[in-house]
């Protein structure tokens, strides 16, 4: 049994699906959630980049003392995760290796992901398949407007929502794989219009979900469950404003939000949190 | 006569469509250039976040002493003008006033604007056109995902471009304005399209062009351009990969493109700049 609160960040909002999903699984934990939106988003940028900042988000939800570390963003998982590994002193949960362990348990056939262009590019779904099954077809299809067409907010049934979607589905469409990989936090808020332009029979698999069914997983096999009966408390921090946060946060973390707290931290604030933690570790930060 | 280069910044690489312009007035002038790509886009932030990254990358690009300082980012402009001014000890010219006075100019009807949602919500372009003609019918339009399609590169005869378009225009094709301003540096890359749905009759002012024939008008009045025959040289500051930087950089500043240099600046160091520069002006920065 462990009081202290899960520590999750994404570069923006879109990790708060997996603070949603964490939260139906169990309500009673606390969780502290950084959402990185003044430099949102990542999957357009190079993995230096994104690693550094990813480092940046780790190293200042650790200064919060927190009982596990998820990092809620496929692009920065892709580019940062043994980095972030090394430096943290309880376990960390990406989004990817959950995600492709359901979609190999989940079918014999081809395995389909959708991610960032930065998330994609870095291959790190087609190593978890292949490390799981190194005979496994892999399609990928990289979608860089996803993001910001969802951040916009436009109505999943809207015609140009479609429209991308079947551009970006195309080839995924044709080569038909008995499971799609969302492989972005974002893209959960689209899955009714991505598994009406699949079909039926291609089964959709989140990585929010995956990662949520993970970190119970996690928490339940080392004793780090929370043993309360009332309700946990969600405390949220972001690099943009947090009015703007807040606002937006509903989209998707849903109705049944419980934000306790949103907090505006500056980005040199993380870089502080970085330096301090590097000076802590026995061997230097990559 | 000034030899010393102009000094350009964006959130990205849009503002190389300001660059562009300039090469093509002034060939012979040195240009240096600060991308911020790794925390694009601006134009989805707050103000306050916008307002701290525009401050600190116009305090970088005044430690290069430049003779001037162009502000190529219309997100920029509309959240940090009047802060940048007041720590600039060079003239600084936006690109939102250049491009309101060419579109008062040149109609007597109704002026449209399309821009980035934080520049939109500025309403910085319906200031600067009233602070001329205080009588003049504005009509806005924020299309945020035009940034991500142009950084996507997908073509201008797209459908999924066409598609995006006509739906951001389409209360401004039926209100026929006289002119309509691409209020984003981006936004140039996608004209012919714009064009095509807004028809002949609307004539198109790009921020772009507008500030570049601005800068060298201010640059001939106080005697700053150069005299000398030879070609000048662009030297590029980018926040996130070089690599990068230079392989996106010639969709916008064309194949005559003349890059000398493309150099990493941590953001950290854009920081420092201003705090530097912080110290040295006698009132506070806002």
């Amino acid at each position: 049994m462990n009081d202290r609160a899960i520590g999750i960040f994404d570069s923006g909002l879109g990790g708060l699906t997996v603070v949603s999903e964490i939260l139906a699984a169990m309500p009673e934990e606390d969780v502290i959630y950084l959402g990185d939106s003044a430099r949102v988003p990542y999957g357009i940028k190079s993995a230096e980049t994104i690693r550094r900042f990813a480092l940046e988000d780790a190293a200042f939800l650790l200064s919060k003392q927190p009982k596990l570390l998820v990092v809620a963003c496929n692009t920065a998982s892709a580019a940062a995760i043994e980095a972030i590994e090394q430096c943290s002193s309880v376990p960390v949960v990406d989004v990817i290796r959950p995600g492709a362990a359901e979609a190999v348990r989940a079918t014999d056939g081809a395995i389909g992901v959708v991610g960032t262009e930065a998330t994609i590019a870095s291959g790190a779904y087609r190593r978890a398949i292949h490390e799981l099954d190194s005979d496994r077809q892999v399609i990928e299809a990289a979608c860089p407007l996803l993001v910001p067409i969802v951040e916009e907010g436009r109505d999943p049934s809207d015609p140009i929502v479609l429209h991308v979607l079947a551009d970006y589905l195309a080839r995924l469409q044709r080569l038909r794989p008995g499971v799609l990989i969302l492989g972005c936090t974002h893209y959960p808020l689209l899955s009714a219009a991505i598994s009406k332009l699949m079909g039926p029979e291609v089964k959709l698999v989140s990585s929010a979900s995956a990662a949520a069914q993970y970190v119970r997983f996690v928490m339940a096999e080392s004793g780090m469950r929370r043993r309360t009966g009332t309700q946990g408390l969600v405390s949220c921090y972001t690099t943009d404003n947090s009015a703007r946060f807040s606002r937006l946060a509903g989209r998707f973390i849903g109705p049944r939000s419980q934000l306790e707290s949103v907090e505006h931290i500056g980005t040199e604030d993380l870089a502080e949190a970085l330096e301090s933690l590097g000076g802590s570790l026995r061997t230097p930060l990559p």
